[in-house]
């Protein structure tokens, strides 16, 4: 039996992300999204509901569990039995950033292998950081994410303003 | 008539800038030079500052406007009637930012197009971010930005130290 | 009046080329979509097929003419009066090589300015010698293309097989 | 059950492309290498040659066969029953041809992902077409291809000079 | 005589460093290894413990001297006699930057010249910030620093938490 | 002593190459510009040729010797007692080779080292291959080439035409 985590930070997640959870867990028996705690002056979304959007999005594919992390990447592999990281590559700006990284994993632990699927045509220009901009100038961004990310999102930043 | 914005934010305008401007105002009919209003603490230069060194060294040239603006980017062209935003590309670090949020734009307003003016050779090194490190480490930037900006540069650095 | 060139091989014109020419003829005011005639042996479309291609594919657009040529491109510009040079840029294969041709090109007459339009999502991947090779392979570029350059690639691939 | 083909030249098979095939064998239940079948001057080592190679190294993973294919790829995917292609990725030069073709492969058949994997630190520079070059001039490459190839690589140009 | 200084924050030295001031100390007379003060807010080490690890790794190297400074880059080398630059290049990411920055510094001096050394395949992935990182979490950085460094490390991590 | 070879093809020589090995030749003792043995039919210009252009070119430069080689070039580095290989990077298109390259020189022989230049802005643009297509459309290539090299390349494509 194979198994992946894909970590990141999904702050917030959007349709790119769920496209490679969806893509990752049909190539692997059994994926984890892992949701990096960060510290919450860092997020907009808190640990719990960055969580619960993925479970939300991703609740259709049985073989898909959505958790959070603080550890190590190759560590917490480890913790949950995985021997793969699933990574999404846009073109450009990820690969350089995407590629350091993994040699880094492999230098802490040779025995965790990184899966890269390239993100698709439709997702090449979403960023999790460029919605958050987009969505706080009152742009609309809800064919980038799912329907309760953008309510989500227009709740936060009406409250701000 | 096509009329174009040029957005940035022009944290001083330097050589470059007045350059791209200076040769997007031979394409398009009309050119608004698009000031973004960045809140103070993130600015060396205030948003009034920003509007009249740029408007200072586009003096000459009767078809261009400068302006600031707080909006998104097509939004802020649908306002003053731009079919067209003008980028300016210099190697290698700016293209693929440049692509992904050129991309986001389209997704926001698809009848508003990108139109890049590659820099000139001597305008490759030239950022406004290194700009103010070197002025403010005491080096010479009078080569690089309009000589308002020069001056303005070594009065604030001297006030700070 | 403004008056610029696309130049190319075009061998042959794909979606993403007869994109670049209508987003260009709503900037300029005249366009002249330059083909460029390589010996026969290099290409697989004729000069004067590569011409009746686009000629046909642009003919709703009264402000496009489709040309041939075989000097310099700044040297072209100037014999049809037109001051700008029109690229379109893929996302990371196109952009190094680009800026090396516009400079170069601006170091043999830098009266002659290079403006460039960014390829639209839905035709990143669409290169005319990828298209070439699949079409050779006996796939289908349908999508890809303008209705009679499918038509004539099935012809020529058939033809050798 | 989980299937994917690995499709490449292999002319000749490197150390760079036995990681992959082993790396991508803990990932799919059967993985197929899938030999190009290049016309035979643009390559040095025959199709069956090349084909061979690969079978020899790779001999100890149960779960790959080596085949060669001359249609396109995701068709060949499909003739062997798998929905994924693998490819490796070295840092820089590989990526944006690769998102490319991945990008043109989806286009042909929406079925079929491309999953890719990151070369190990020790072949970041390890190309068929340096090794050739290297071996032409007499260079050692022992360390870099499994033994047989070595060996070939000697044969070869001894016999030319 | 050649004298060329070594630039950098160093925050923490890393074997990548290291490896880069040994190679450099080959080819130059002297090199003067440059330790820039900046805030101490910044780092995570002062510049009196930067100063200090940079010495301890290079004694066995005479012609090295380890010094900090806080000027413009070629200001510093001017004041220490030294007419060249050293830079290490890691694939990718590095280049763009480094490019761009050495411009400015022609600029700024066109007698100091800026000499570059490609960074061994072992210390691609070793950036500072991703080693302070890693070490954060309590990942083993061990073989990627000079021993002083990875107890200071600990020791510095530990107390945070 | 510090000696270095600064390999390539020179087909012709530019000034970006003369502007290289004049900065090279201030950091090392001894240089020795080596221009690769190609077979005729490759190359423009034959090999005596390209050393007497470069020969002429570096005159000047007491400590620059010119020589052709054929072999590896860590292998004719050291032929000659060179411990260094001095290489010129252009932005962009440029450093992805270079650096594969130079890791396959290492792996060859890892006492041999690369040391390389950053092209001055002034000859970003400037590649030997681009030289000759504009040459050979009777294009001025007079201020990027030593005088010498721009005579023989108008000989060269006017007995063609």
């Amino acid at each position: 039996m194979t198994t992946a985590i894909y970590p990141g930070s999904f702050d917030p997640a959007h349709n790119g992300h769920i496209d490679i959870a969806t893509r990752a867990s049909k190539v692997f028996d059994q994926l984890v999204v892992a949701v990096y705690e960060e510290p919450p002056k860092g997020v907009l979304f808190s640990t719990a509901e960055r969580v619960e959007i993925l479970s939300e999005s991703v609740k259709g594919l049985p073989n898909i569990r959505v958790m959070s992390f603080t550890s190590l990447v190759p560590r917490f592999a480890r913790q949950v039995g995985a021997d793969f990281v699933v990574r999404g590559l846009r073109a450009g700006l990820d690969f350089e950033t995407e590629f350091e990284m993994a040699l880094m994993w492999r230098n802490l632990d040779p025995e965790i292998d990184v899966v890269c699927f390239m993100s698709a045509l439709e997702y090449q220009f979403v960023y999790a950081s460029r919605i958050k901009e987009v969505a706080q100038l009152g742009g609309d961004v809800r064919g980038l994410v799912p329907p309760p990310v953008a309510e989500k999102l227009t709740a936060k930043f009406d409250r701000v303003s």
